[in-house]
């Protein structure tokens, strides 16, 4: 049989995403290294199979979601190739865990900012392809900050670099950027190179503060940016959300009408933080090492904990400019009371990025509510999605967004820049930009 | 006549860039807006005739130079349209100059870091199209890494809008990094979207250090990475230089065979960094305020102390890893035997980025020369150029180092890009990615 004839170590099972979106493949392949990815993907190229690529499943989209596709697991392409103190980069197979690296790279003094909440799962092929955020990002930006160079596997089966390991490189358009968030739409990434940094040597303290609603956590970011402070990170959470961590992965915070931020900065910032959340706050916590470590373990979990309060999530990711945070709380009141729903809130809130979750066991119009949220971000000049990506779930807000901001023009380049790298429409089909372009 | 009939003021003359590179337009427009920009282009594209727009002429290698192009001034298009204090972004015209721009944001506090030699006349259109880099880009990064959003007037006379001012954003792939760098081959910029910064807090001081030689002006980079110190700026110029700014611009220089550094950082990094120096140096002066900002300005000058010393000049600009600094300046000195030439070197040495200047009368192998010292960078996997982009005069080696370290294949999908995005091929033709794949 022509699968056995690769020689490469194949199964065939179902799997799940994080968000239930199911992962039904003909064959999942093992490949140990690039020249295995080509194989299958020439494989896949000359049969018209779809190929879907699995890092570790924490997509909350439905981006690696299929049905009869070839899935390509990475699990064993999970290497550190070069760890360069003095060019300050990473070189690595993009199935290694992201928390993994970062011990790895933490070891020798540097680290690799972004941090999305699902760090201690994800691989780095997956956060690349979605262009990851997390806490940081408010201060280091996502993973499209962080990427110099990718080897990828083109759909025709050809393996090629893109970009260069260096800062600064002129020759060409920039593909690195175009791969880059590109939800495995247009080949597969078999190594990549990330910038690294030093561990910051100032000292950081966290903060934790009860806030008297999230219109006050609104006006401490906008005091923040007139302030011009830029903080490690700047996370909001509701008293839904630390009510089901308390629950579900006994957090011991404590409960408050208008739930908590998490703000870490460096110890110079803290008497003008303190001026900023005195009229803002109840109560204020200064925290150090491994308390500050144990909030943020928990602020990440927030997602897990909520996900054990119904049977189903969608997990929103609007982002609006910091400027309009105020009225886009405001209007997700709105939601809450035309629905008659609550929507927990968890919020990377110092980059105006907001995470409503609609949790529901039955719920006939879970998704009209989901595109009536989205909808806010695109009406306030904001985005459909800051850092989860599109997948399935989000095309149809994407179109909307693009042909309200951007112009339909622009979506037409996308779906044919998808075209021209991928004519056969075997990478990831059916999702993304060439879905967003169909529901246009 | 049809050109009077689109009602836009417009001129014909010859001009000269920067580097001596021949502007013979058909016609100079001078727009006033987007709408004015649009019916140039429709214009042109009916008629299939290559548009060039031009900015301050500041372009080191020919991407603005043309033959019976229509060129488009953006002198009048040059405003401010909006400062955002809180949404840390700044809404320009891309006919601003970039020193004008930066002293209205540092009345904010505010600061759009990329600073190319050329900042006081060069305007932030060209740089964005450049992808420019500068002294600061050793921290900041180039222009790139600045860009939140475009608006474009494509080659079929469309205004879009690419991405969004946003500092995340995962609707669509990202077209933003693929028009920033692209030499104006695939739209005409009008409106930029700047991401800006607060002001540096802390107290930065400048040491000027007098090098033994260039070896050990790489040394001392090389010590900064492994002590994990992030300079504000780190240049190098060697003495030929200073010998040519004492002499042109009365620069008032110190003469001293090794060359000398000029190194700006925090105060605390202060004590590291004598100790860096100490066996590299032959004498350190520490200078801050005013008397810091004239040594900016003198080595922002240096080209044009340069220029006046031939009847021509080619500026290097090639990207090494900071790792092979001191294989690279070896290679160099060898190419200075080799020829019996002096290659008088500028250099942002902090990222790798060296310029090492060829000044010649007549010559009949300096554009041999040029490919040679370009050739290194390739040997040693840098790239041939860091941020002065490729233009005309650096398509052949640009090819040359996408085969060598990407692959053909990458090339021709950005051949197969700037096809798509503009068939009738009229935005800056015969150059850059055009001209690279013709060459390949």
């Amino acid at each position: 049989m022509e699968i056995e004839s690769l020689g490469i170590e194949y199964s065939k099972e179902e799997r799940q995403d994080f968000s239930g979106f199911k992962v039904n493949p003909s064959f999942i392949f093992y490949p140990k290294n690039e020249h295995d990815v080509a194989k299958i993907v020439k494989f896949a190229n000359n049969h018209k199979i779809p190929i879907v690529v699995w890092g570790a499943g924490t997509s909350l989209t439905g981006a690696v979601s299929c049905n009869g596709c070839i899935l390509i697991d990475m699990k064993y392409m999970n290497n550190i190739i070069e760890i360069n103190d003095v060019d300050w980069y990473v070189r690595v197979q993009p199935g290694i865990n992201l928390e993994f690296l970062n011990k790895k790279l933490m070891e020798k003094g540097f680290f690799l900012p972004p941090d999305p909440a699902s760090f201690f799962l994800c691989t780095v092929g997956g956060a690349t392809s979605n262009s990851s955020g997390g806490m940081r990002g408010v201060k280091y930006g996502t993973f499209r900050d962080w990427v110099l160079a990718l080897k990828v596997v083109l759909p025709d089966g050809n393996i090629v670099k893109l970009g260069e390991p260096l800062r600064k490189n002129r020759a060409g358009y920039d593909l690195v950027n175009l791969f880059v968030g590109s939800e495995g739409t247009l080949g597969v990434i078999t190594e990549i190179w990330f910038r690294i940094t030093p561990l910051p040597r100032e000292k950081i303290l966290t903060v934790l503060a009860y806030m008297k609603d999230l219109e006050s956590a609104a006006n401490v970011i906008i005091g923040l940016r007139k302030g011009k402070i830029i903080p490690e990170i700047s996370e909001y959470m509701d008293n839904n959300v630390i009510k089901a961590l308390n629950k579900n992965l006994n957090a011991g915070l404590e409960e408050s009408e208008g739930g908590l931020m998490l703000i870490s900065i460096e110890e110079k910032y803290l008497e003008d933080l303190k001026a900023i959340l005195r009229d803002n706050s109840t109560k204020i916590i200064i925290a150090e090492g491994e308390e500050a470590e144990r909030l943020y373990s928990i602020r990440a979990q927030s997602a897990i904990a909520l996900r054990a309060e119904a049977k189903n999530m969608f997990v929103e990711d609007i982002v609006v400019p910091v400027s309009k945070l105020p009225e886009a709380i405001l209007r997700l009141r709105e939601i809450e009371s035309k629905y008659k729903i609550k929507l927990p809130i968890v919020s990377h809130i110092g980059d105006g990025n907001l995470h409503p979750n609609i949790l529901f066991d039955e719920m006939s119009n879970a998704q009209e509510v989901f595109e009536e949220i989205a909808r806010i971000a695109i009406e306030l000049g904001g985005s459909v999605s800051g850092e989860h990506g599109i997948g399935e779930q989000k095309a149809k807000v994407m179109a909307e967004q693009i042909k309200s901001h951007n112009g339909e023009e622009v979506l037409e380049i996308m779906y044919k820049i998808k075209g021209l790298i991928d004519p056969n429409n075997i990478m990831n089909p059916g999702k993304y930009v060439e879905l967003a372009y169909k529901l246009r």
